[in-house]
């Protein structure tokens, strides 16, 4: 007689589809998370807000930015007026290398959405034969994203970008300036292209310090954040 | 007839259950030693202790730390005092990020015990507001650690951290100064935060060089490391 | 009556074999090249060759090595013999630490072939006590490769490795000189270490900027790259 009746079986192999499934939801996230590193690093705008959900959004520099169109608000109205002239895709001698490292990534039981830690180092500046202000820097932040899916596609449900310090290149981590970047003050529409809404409490900033919480448990402890 | 018997199907279903467990058991692995690197950035001394086995131990410049006494003698009896003055958390102006990367995750057939190679590159110093010895370096490093499966929980059996090298931020690495990290030379308890052992040989620390070996075979050729 | 019968079972099964072949199959490409990535820091060029298909290829700096004898040529006559002068491994105040992260990685459907993108970040140079020209620079990279796997075993077929920025310590990447590393301009035999075929057209090296092309589609569209 067989060691499990076909019924038994069955309930086996359907227990493996949905462990080899959650295995690829892991495998598409991170893919994901790495690609919208590689679409920041050469400013292609268009495909990074391609990789929200519609009713996606984005926390940055203490702002929130909800919804399709707040997301082409930041990427498309700010960054890449900003920081390309308006062209989507690289120019001359301007270097924002988005590093994406670090994954801790987690997958809801239903297999319906997911959430995501990961870790960011750039290096960034702008080369002084480019004709504008020579600037380098570098750049250490967290992300602590949500990710949904959709048909079957996994995509960005909530950014959440959390600088956590900034370093001129000629002088280093040890003397960063206070407010090394500007938290957003203003919603748009008043700031056209400000966010729809401003984070509070505001995010710190270094020599400032604090804990980004961590959507996960501890992995051996099992206790939650708080 | 079908292709194959039921018990035939049987040993196959039971074959997937252990590969689909050991890509498991890797994302465990990844998950838990990345999470060990968002704690340490922040200082939770606590938590990272507690990501160790009962029996675990860290080798960390040229000492080795024992169960878990010895882990909490490094982490909560030296680090904690020397870098926070004993707060279970960041403080102002001191920075520490350990990023984690590069893993190289093999599990034991049997699933109980695992090895990995990972990568730590840090940016770390006290800023000049901090009231302290101002100062900024980079270290790069790696880890060859091995990890135990104890009531279906991966957790942390040896950590072992190796240095390669550090670099003032001011001068690079290219000037690294003899000995920029002295080396543990005396147990516990004749030093009251001392290792419970020294290593033997020492570690080397740039500018020598060594390899540290690899726990994997060579992944084409399967020749071990020696 | 069962749910399924027996050959509707097998199917499954044999679904579910594939799709953990796939993932087993991630698992070992990320492994590949990240020891790749800790051979290259050590100069264990021979480690470094056997990593790659009979066949194989290496895209550097504007030249095509192909095959054993093209992959040799860079490895060993080029690298090891301006690099740690013909030893195989790591020499004294010598550091070329060549980070692998960010995998994005893509198994065919056949399982016989995968492309990834990884991201490289590296710290070098050699330190002032080496007794050579005292010298440190970082630098940031990509990899578009391709795999083969070969009697089970997972391959490098193609490791095209694109620097796209350097950076002196001293001066940062705002100060880059133009043509910070020269490309091959002459190929083998002429140059006795030199490439079998230069790239046409060459790659472009910061402050210029492009886009290396990406193997993948857009995760969340579909489209292709172009």
């Amino acid at each position: 007689m067989p060691k499990y009746s076909i019924d038994e079986l069955i309930v086996k192999v359907e227990e493996l589809q949905n462990r080899v499934g959650i295995l690829e939801d892991a495998h598409a996230i991170r893919r994901l998370q790495h690609a919208y590193g590689y679409y920041i690093d050469k400013c292609l705008y268009d495909e990074t807000v391609d990789l929200f959900a519609e009713n996606g959004e984005v926390h940055f520099m203490g702002g929130i930015f909800r919804g399709r169109a707040g997301v082409r608000r930041l990427y498309i109205d700010r960054f890449r007026k900003n920081f390309t002239g308006g062209k989507n895709g690289p120019i001359f001698g301007f270097l924002l290398d988005h590093s994406q490292l670090q994954d801790v990534i987690d997958v809801a039981p239903d297999r319906k959405t997911a959430k995501a830690r990961f870790r960011c180092t750039m290096q960034a500046g702008l080369h002084e034969s480019a004709g504008g202000r020579t600037r380098q820097w570098f750049e250490g932040g967290l992300y602590e994203n949500t990710y949904v899916r959709e048909d079957g596609i996994w995509k960005i449900q909530v950014l959440n970008y959390r600088p956590v310090w900034h370093a001129d290149y000629e002088t280093g981590w040890a003397h960063t300036r206070p407010q090394y970047v500007a938290f957003f003050s203003e919603t748009y529409p008043k700031d056209p292209i400000g966010p729809d809404a401003l984070e509070d409490p505001k995010p710190v900033l270094w020599p400032d310090t604090d804990v980004l919480p961590f959507h996960y448990a501890h992995p051996v402890t099992g206790r939650s954040w708080k």
